[in-house]
């Protein structure tokens, strides 16, 4: 086999990276099921034209062909964008579909979390990855769906996020209703063309901004001074309010905005104090949000981009004009996280290998016996190996220091009890394979924080 | 949105059919886990290159294509088979890959475990998807492996398999080597070609693997005749060894293979009494396979094919000519299991939803105390929800019972103290948030068996 070489994009980890990353993972899992979501999963795959509907990143997406399809395409049918099926961009499509798909045997509000790979063809870069994991959490009702949410489901993300070992986080919000009101009594007219501009703000700087505005035709040079002006408003107590309003613009939908956003920022800042900061440039590009949208960034690793992300959205999810399934939810960016936590040691495993023991092999006819012990002890949930071979017990001593494996066994001989030995303290007692327990902190491998 | 439809090939379960899943994949984590197996996880995608190499499924790979590209596609080279990357269709070809690749950071002999979906593009059927999840377990040396490895890691899947809620299981094992050096001794060419056909000989039966053998010219009438005598050979005991002598065929190879064979039934039978069989029509197709190879079948569910299989290779991991990485590993087809155990309600969950405690809302002004409520029962690891609005307390009940939520929590008045009913009983009690627990059966959801 020719040497194989990675794929940009397609992170990987060694053992040690994965046993941290399924920590994390069984961290937030943790904390959705405490707060009461259950878990779904959906097929990686959904109908290309499903994927197409949702706005800008349709030319990121995977698609899919059978080998022998694809071999024999002559851009018939087979090619049709009907038939074809595209990887997911995100799990909030996929959610959408199964919730309208399911809703008959579903119980509204239906609060599930999930926590799946997604692939975007994207080109990659430092912290974005082409295949990834995201860990989404989501409410949505039938027909309605009760405002608090979006207070409640952020301060679950925020304490999500301070489980895991990374810095504290700031979690900007803001409303896409004060965003539209505020647009719309300023006489703007596509709102949604002059959002996407707005959420450039960050990469491409105010001037750019105004200039785009004004080239496109969005907004005329005061109604782009105006845009900005809400955008540079930011706080992290109550102060926004006065700020919008003395900006002299006057709306109902505004007024709404405003009165949610301010009681968002107030009830998280109570539960969360200094972690939610109202700032008005957040849009979130995507048109289908409709109220609170939420953005997230890492102190000191604000390069990374937004780790935790989301809003309320009101359309994503009906079935014909009957039913609505309004909803909100928020995604973490997981792979983004665990790829910084290694490659800056924000934590490590204090071993590679679950195994606590390593039973050695006195010889290789006696392998058996060291089997049984190492029953013994997995009956009573510590995690053992057997040596690979009867080598001169030094050998099979540096092997379990060279995988961090805190204790070597060795069976007795013949009326002689067994001895377990420390191989970090080099210390050896006897021991008794029904009884002996490693300290707790040595029975599993240990996230440790750097 | 149009009523999207269900895929077939792309099992979804119902938010208790993930909660079973996932109880069944955290059962057999655990088992890997105490037995020393470290977690790894691959990229979905592998060069098509690398796919193709392996055998008989390359007509069912999904090959992928960026949206755009395939777009403007016109056989250009961006549509090269060098650069196309396909989905894997098993979690072998991508382990031998990461194996290579990270040779120089790894500890051999590794023992791995890597639980994944997997794709293929065949035409579904009861028990066959396109996208499932596979358990995996894979031992591979540096050079070289003990033959022990051959007899220890189906001892692993049984035991794994016995802590699922399933039927016993019958594995069924035969060795390469077996039949190989009995191929040779009658004076058969093609080998690989002889045990693809006999490979299917469950399917198609005795007669049209004869014909097929001899028209094709693999094999005279009179060595097809002996291929079926070896193939009818089935014993739970060392009976299969004079079976075979007693065909009269000598060769090195198959003594070596008999040998081993015979140590492993011997053996398994000791650790795993009865769920070991040989079975010498066992050949799996891949031609990797170079010792034992083992299948498994679910008792009472025969149709449902072979849910655990693997088996000892040699040269799937090579770098060059000089280092190979030999292995033993066995896959457990886990979706297929899961659709069994849910579609016969093998077993069941006790609810639908992790929520053990919900809390009522007396008005939506108290909410707040409400949320307090649940966070002090969360903390000390119960969990628990809020209600989703403040209705009459005899609906928020029936809320909760709908999804079978054992317990709802009701806020007491001023001076009063909380109140806690059980749903099941009617019975209510007064109930402190800082003290008060549930039965430890109610705690979680539980795996019920049908």
């Amino acid at each position: 086999m020719a040497r194989p070489s990675s794929l940009s994009g397609f992170p990987e980890w060694l053992p040690a990276g994965r046993l941290l990353e399924q920590q994390i993972l069984d961290t937030l899992r943790r904390t959705f099921e405490l707060h009461g979501f259950a878990p779904i999963e959906t097929r990686a795959v959904e109908p290309l034209a499903q994927l197409e509907r949702k706005g800008e990143i349709d030319k990121e997406i995977y698609v899919l062909e059978r080998l022998q399809a694809a071999r024999h395409a002559t851009e018939d049918s087979e090619r049709g964008t009907e038939r074809q099926l595209g990887l997911h961009f995100d799990l909030t499509v996929p959610f959408a579909r199964y919730v309208v798909e399911n809703a008959g045997r579903l119980v509204f509000p239906f609060k599930r979390y999930q926590i799946q790979k997604v692939w975007r063809g994207e080109r990659p870069q430092e912290g974005r990855f082409r295949e990834f994991l995201q860990a989404d959490i989501d409410v949505v009702g039938a027909g309605e769906l009760p405002a608090h949410y979006e207070i409640e489901l952020p301060l679950v993300m925020l304490e999500a996020l301070r489980s895991l070992p990374i810095p504290a986080v700031h979690m900007r919000v803001n409303n896409r209703k004060v965003v539209e009101g505020f647009y719309r009594g300023i006489g703007l007219e596509d709102i949604d063309g002059a959002l996407r501009v707005v959420d450039k703000l960050d990469k491409i700087g105010s001037a750019a901004v105004s200039d785009v505005l004004i080239s496109q035709e969005l907004a005329t040079a005061q109604q782009a001074e105006k845009v900005l002006a809400l955008a540079a408003i930011t706080a992290a107590d109550l102060s926004f309010v006065d700020a919008v309003q003395d900006l002299g613009v006057r709306s109902d939908l505004l007024d709404t905005g405003l009165a949610e956003l301010a009681e968002l920022v107030e009830q998280a800042g109570e539960a969360a104090p200094g972690a939610v900061v109202a700032d008005l440039r957040i849009a979130r590009g995507l048109d289908y949000y409709t109220g609170s949208v939420y953005e997230t960034t890492l102190l000191g690793h604000e390069n990374l981009g937004s780790i935790c992300s989301g809003g309320r959205y009101d359309s994503l999810a009906a079935v014909g004009s009957n039913t609505r399934y309004p909803g909100v939810g928020l995604s973490i960016g997981v792979s983004r996280l665990v790829s910084r936590i290694i490659g800056d040691s924000l934590a490590t495993m204090s071993r590679p290998v679950p195994t606590a023991v390593l039973v050695a092999v006195v010889d290789a006819d006696r392998r058996t016996e060291s089997a049984r012990i190492a029953a013994a002890l997995r009956a009573r949930g510590i995690p053992a190996d057997v040596s690979p071979t009867a080598a001169k017990f030094g050998k099979q001593i540096r092997a379990a220091d060279r995988l961090a494996i805190p204790f070597v066994w060795f069976p007795g001989e013949p009326g002689a009890s067994d001895q377990v030995k420390d191989v970090r303290s080099g210390e050896q007692t006897d021991a008794d394979m029904t009884s002996w327990t490693p300290p707790a902190e040595d029975l599993w491998p240990r996230m440790v924080r750097g």
